[in-house]
C-alpha cells in the first residue's frame, strides 16, 4: 500500500522539488496524486501534467488543494503533503494542511522566523497528525552510524564538536542575473532574516546536535557579507558551547571558491573520535587515542540496525544523497503506516527530523544572527 | 507516460531485483504492472502482492507471463520486460519476450554461453524490439566523461590500460552455506563456465571497452579457484591487446578478502591519463604528462552533455550505484518513447549498454576461461 | 664550506633536539661543533659524546659555550647556534647569542612573552646577526607555493581561511605521570600563559599570515582546559580578521583523540581556494569556481621557483616533516653565506621564518588568552 | 662512531648519487671520506671539492679508490663503499671493493646480468664483508609493518599479491634529447637486458616477496616497447605463481602519462588484506573480511619494534622517500658497528636488502624478458 502523496511548491525550475519526488519514489511507499506546483496556474498545470497527474488534482494554491482534497473520499484523497516552497511560505501551508488532516513533509529551514516556528510547534503538537523536516542529512547511513556510537559511550564523554558545511556557488552576485536559486535565497523577503546560515548553516548545526545527542546552549558568531550588493549573510563562523561542557566550532560558507557542498562533521570524546563527510559518504571514520582508526561502512554486516536500516544495497555499492533524502520518505512513510495499523513504530523507523529540530534551527538562525551583531562575546542560546 | 514494466525473477532474497526496482522507479519513466518473481508460484504470488500487483499481472512462469500479457489490450499490456534471472535462465525468456513484441532489459553476463549470445543477437537484429543488458558502470556520469575525454583525443592515443575489481565475499566456502546469491553464482549449472569472471570480470572487460572505445584481440589468463571445495573460478588476472595495439591488464577476484566492490580502471595515452573509481564515483582524476591532474566531478558545468545528462543534482550532492543503474533504465526509456513518437534518440538517450556488448562479454568470458587452461601464452579474441 | 653550529638544549629525551639535528645535517651545510644540551653538566657531557663531539665543546650551560666559543679561534669557533630549550629559556641565550656575535636558529614560540619579543627584536635589528625562528610548516614546497599562488592574485583578493591544527596527544592527564613532553609544556613556568595555542596555535597562526602574505588585525576566541587538572588551554577556536577584510577560523586542540598532528590550511578568494594539508604534503589543492580543481605536486615541472628550490627528489618521492625542517636550515645556512661571501640572497633564499613571525606569534599567544577572559567580542589584535 | 663513507659514481646530474649521500647523513652513521664520482678525472674533482673533499681522496676511478684507500692506515681508510654507477659498472667495482676488505651498498638492479649477480654472490658469502642493496621501498616503516603483520598469520594463509609500479616520465622519445637519466636507462649496453623491469620492475618484484615472505616460482609476462625508436622495455605486466601456491599481478610502466612513482601492494590472505602505497607512505591499512578496515600509521605506540625502530618522530610528522632510503644506510651501519664490536645485530637491525635480493631480482629480469619473448605461458623462475 503506497502513502497517497501531494506537493506544494516544487515546480519547474525547483532543485529540490525534483528531488523530492525522487525520494518519494525511490522507496516505493508513496504515490504522487495531487500539487499545487506554482502560484502561476499555466505553470502548475504544466508541471502536473508533466509528472503524469490527473488535470482535476491539479491546484492553482496550496489552499485550493488542501480545501478541495479535503472533500474527496478518504480512500481518494491525499494523505501526505510535501512543502517545498521558499522559505516565506513554509508556515501557512504547513499549519493549514496539519490542522485539516494531512501529514506534512517540510523543507528546511522550517519557517520564516522562530516566531512562526514556536506556533507551529503548538499545532503539531496539537493536531494529531505527523510531521517531518528535510535535513537531509541525518538520513545519511553512516550519519546514524555516527550517533549511535556516540550514544554507545565509546568514544567517552564528548568534547569537541567540528562541523562545517563549504560551498562556493555565491562567489558571485549570481542573484543580479537570472538565477532563480540565487535569487530567493538571498532576499529577506524569501529567506528570512539569514542567507548561508539559514540555507546551510542549519543543515550544519542540525548535524552537530544529532550526531552529538547534545543542545547547543551558547554562541558567538561571526557573520559576513562579502559579495558587494548582496542582501543577506553569504558566510560564517560559530564558537559554541553545548549542555554536557563541550565547545565546537560550525562554519558554512557560500562564498568558499571551488567547494561544492561537502558538509562535514567532526566529534571527539575522551578516548576518540569520528569523522563524516558527504563526499565518502559511505565512509566513517572511528578515530581512537590509543589504537589504529578503523574506517566503518555502510552496507558491512557490522554496522547498527540503524545503518542498515538505511541503506539498500550491500557494501561498495554506493549510496548517494538521493537516497539520503529517500530515507527520510521512508521513514516518515513506515512510521505512518504503523500508527495507521495501530502499531507502534520501531526506533530506527521513528528516527526521522521533526519539529523539535524546526524550531531548534529557528533559533540557530536567530541566535546567530543576534551574536553576528552583538559585541558581547557569548549569548545564551533561547528559544 | 510512463512505459509499462513487467519483472521475470528478482523475488525475494534476490538482490538484483530490488536494485532493478528502485532503478526502474528513480527516474518515474516505468511502473511495474506485471510479473513472474519466482519458479514457485507462491512465492510469486506473495511477492507480486508485496508489489502492489493485481493478482491477476502476477504469473507462475515467464513463458505465463509473456504468452498472457501478449493477449492484453495494446494499451494496458506490458512494453518492456526486465530479466533478473540466474544466467541459465536468460536467454530463453529474452528470446521469447523480444520475438513477442516486448523491449528487454536483461541483467548481465548476458546468456549461458556464448552461442547463446549469438543466437539473441540474430534475435534482437530481427526483431525490431530494443535490448539493454545491465552493464551498471557504464551508467556513472563520470564513466561517460572517461569516455568522451578518450574520444575527443586530448590524452592521445591510448596505451595502457589497468582495469581492476577486487570483492573479497567469497573468501570462504559460502556456497556451503545458505547463502543464495553465493550458491548460484559458483554453480556451473546456473552460472555457466565462470564464476568470478563472468559475475565481474565481465564488467571491467565491459568498463574497458567503453571508456576507451577500443576491442580486445588478445588474452592471455590466469584463472584460479582459492576456496577448497569450489566449481567455478573465484579469482583471475588477464592479460589483454587490444585492436590499436594498446596493451591491458584485467584483474578480478571475489577472495580479496577485506574488499568491498571497488571496481577502478585507469587509462594512459600519450599525453595523459585517466583514472575511476567507484568508491569515488562522482570524481574522475585526468592526469597530464606535463601539467597539474584534474579533478573532474559529476554535475559541474564543465562536463560533456554525456555526463550531465546522466546526474540529477549539483556538484557535491553524490550519486551512487543506484543512479548508475537508473541511467541504464532512463536512457533505455526515452530512446524506447523517442521511436514510439517517430524521434531519433539523442547520442546520450542512445547510450547505453546493448546486444553487442553482450556478445563481447560472452566471448570474454569463453575466450578466457579457455586460456586459464591453455599453455599458449596469448589467445586470439574469437567469437 | 660547512657552517659550525652549536646547539643549546636538545638533550636525550628532547624530541625536537634530535630533528634540529637531523634538518642541520640533510642538506650538509652545517657541522656540529659544540653543545650545551642540559643544565645538568652529566647529562650535557653525556649527549656531546654520543654526538661527538670533542669533551672541549661540551658546555654546562649556554653562558658558557657562548662565552668559551667567543674565546676561540674565529676559523674554529661556532658561527650558528641553535636553541631547542623550553620557552622560559629563549630569550636569554638567544640575546646573548646575538650579542656576541653569534646567529641563532630559535625553536617557537619566540620567547616566553610579547614583552621579551619585542626586546628580542630589537636586538636582532641591531646586532647584525642574522635570525630564524623555526615554523617548520613554512618549509614545505608546497606550502611555497600556496604563498606563491595567492601572491599571483589567481584566486583573487581573499576572503576567508581556514586553518586547523588537531592533536590528540593530551587527551589525558599526561602531566600526572613521567611524560616530559607533557610535563613542560603544560606548566605555566616553562610554557608561558598559553599551552595549546603557544605550543600548536601559534604555527597555525603563522601559516595563515604566510600562505596569504595578510596580517590578523582583531581576535575573538574560545580558550578551553578540557582535562581536568590542567594548568594551561588544551583547546581552541579564534574567528580572526585579517588587514584586507578577510575573516578566518583558526582551531588547535591537543585533546582531539585519535588525531596526530595533522595541520591544514584553506584559503579561498573571490575566483578559487587551495588546501594543504600535512598529511598529504606533497599535494596542493588549487579549486576553482569554474573549472576542474588541480592538483599541484611537488617536484613536478611546473612549480614556482619557490616550490623547486625547497624540495630534493622528483615528483613521486615524497618528502615529509624532516626535509620542511631542513629548508629552514638550509636556506638560513645560504643567506648566511652570501651575506659572507658579500652577496644579496635570493629570494628563495630568504624565504624563512624570522623575527617578525616570532614578535607576531608572540602577540597572537597573549591577544587570544586575553580575548579567550574576555567578555567583549572582537579585540583588536595588538603587539 | 662515524663509519667512513666512500662513493663510486654520484657525479653531477645523477640523481640517486645525492639521494644516496643525505641517507647516509641522516643518522649521523657516516662520513663522507672519499670518493670517485665521475670517470672523468676533472668532473671527479669537481665533485669532491664541492663536497668538501680533501684533493687527495678525489679519485679518478674505482680502480684507483679501491688500491688507494686500502693503503692508507686502518683508522684513516674507507670502511663502506656506495656505488652508484649504471648498472653496467656495479659488478667490477663490488667485487673489488669486497675483496679488498671493504663493505658495500650498491643501487639496484644488482648487477648487469644475472650470470654477474651469482658470480658476485660467491663473492659476498666468502669475502667476510657485508653488502647492501638499495630496493629503497624495503626502509618504509609501514613495509617493514606490513611484512610483520604477514608473518603474524592475522591475515591467514596468503592467496593474492597485487604489486604495481607506475611511471610516466618516459613517455615521450626523452633519450633522443639531453636527459641523462633516460639516456643511460633505456640504453642496452648500460641498463642491460631490461629498462623498465630492470629499473622498477624489480623494485616492485623484491616488495612483493619482502612483504610476503613468499618467493616467486612461475611468471608468464607482456613486455612492451611502446614509444617508438626506444631500444629497451618501458612497460610490462607480470602473472605470478608464489611457492606457497599463492598468485599475484606486478605492472610497472615508465609510459603510463601523468603517473609519478607511487608503487603500491596489495596482499590478501584467507582472513584479510593489506595495502601500502608510497604516496601515502606513513599509512598502511589493514583491511579484515568481517571487521572494519584499519588505519595503521607510522610513529603510533602499537606497531612492531620493526616499524618503530626505522622511524624517527611521532605519528603525524610525515616521514618520506629519504628516510626510507636512510633506513637501508642506517641498519647497514648499525649491522656493521655490531659486528666490528663483537655483538650479534638484532633482527631489526638485520632487516636490510642483501645479496639474496640481488640475484632473484636479477633472475626476475632474464626470466621476465625471456617470457615476454616466449610463446609457452608460463616459465619457472629460474635462477
Amino acid at each position: 500500500m503506497k502513502l497517497r502523496l501531494g506537493m506544494i511548491g516544487g515546480g519547474e525550475g525547483a532543485f529540490i522539488g525534483a528531488v523530492h519526488r525522487i525520494a518519494a519514489r525511490i522507496d516505493d511507499e508513496y504515490e504522487l496524486v495531487c500539487g499545487a506546483f506554482s502560484s502561476d496556474p499555466e505553470k502548475s498545470k504544466r508541471n502536473g501534467a508533466a509528472l503524469g497527474l490527473s488535470a482535476s488534482r491539479v491546484y492553482n494554491s496550496y489552499k485550493e488543494l488542501i480545501q478541495t482534497e479535503k472533500q474527496l473520499p478518504e480512500d481518494v484523497r491525499v494523505q501526505v503533503i510535501s512543502i517545498v516552497t521558499p522559505n516565506h511560505v513554509h508556515f501557512e501551508p504547513t499549519k493549514m494542511a496539519l490542522e485539516n488532516g494531512f501529514h506534512v513533509i517540510l523543507d528546511k529551514p522550517m519557517t520564516f522566523s522562530l516566531a512562526e516556528a514556536k506556533e507551529l510547534e503548538k499545532t503539531v503538537k496539537s493536531c494529531g497528525k505527523l510531521f517531518c523536516l528535510t535535513h537531509t542529512y541525518t538520513g545519511y547511513p553512516m550519519v546514524k552510524e555516527a550517533r549511535q556510537i556516540v550514544k554507545s559511550g565509546k568514544l567517552g564523554k564528548i568534547r569537541k564538536i567540528y562541523v562545517e558545511y563549504p560551498q562556493g556557488w555565491l562567489n558571485e552576485f549570481l542573484e543580479g542575473g537570472d538565477n532563480k536559486q540565487a535569487e530567493w535565497r538571498t532576499d529577506p523577503h524569501r529567506s528570512g532574516i539569514a542567507g548561508c546560515m539559514g540555507d546551510i548553516g542549519t543543515h550544519a548545526f542540525n548535524l552537530s546536535e544529532y550526531v552529538t545527542g547534545l543542545h547547543v546552549t551558547e554562541v558567538c558568531a561571526d557573520i559576513n557579507i562579502f559579495v558587494e550588493g548582496r542582501k543577506l549573510d553569504d558566510d560564517g563562523a560559530v564558537l559554541l558551547k553545548y549542555n554536557n561542557g563541550a565547545s565546537g566550532v560550525l562554519t558554512a560558507s557560500q562564498i568558499a571558491a571551488g567547494e561544492e557542498n561537502n558538509v562535514k562533521i567532526r566529534v571527539y570524546g575522551e578516548k576518540g573520535g569520528l569523522e563524516w563527510q558527504q563526499d565518502i559518504a559511505n565512509t566513517l571514520l572511528i578515530k581512537w587515542a590509543d589504537k589504529p582508526a578503523e574506517i566503518h561502512r555502510t552496507g558491512a554486516g557490522y554496522v547498527s540496525s540503524f545503518a542498515s536500516h538505511n541503506s539498500r544495497t550491500p557494501g561498495g555499492h554506493p549510496e548517494g544523497y538521493l537516497e539520503a533524502f529517500a530515507n527520510l520518505y521512508r521513514n516518515f512513510a513506515l512510521t505512518i503506516k504503523a500508527g495507521m495499523e495501530g502499531k507502534v513504530a520501531s526506533p530506527e523507523e521513528l528516527d526521522f527530523p521533526g519539529i523539535e529540530d524546526g524550531v531548534r534551527g529557528m533559533a540557530f538562525i536567530e541566535n546567530v544572527i543576534a551574536s553576528g551583531k552583538s559585541d558581547i562575546k557569548w549569548i545564551k542560546f533561547e528559544i
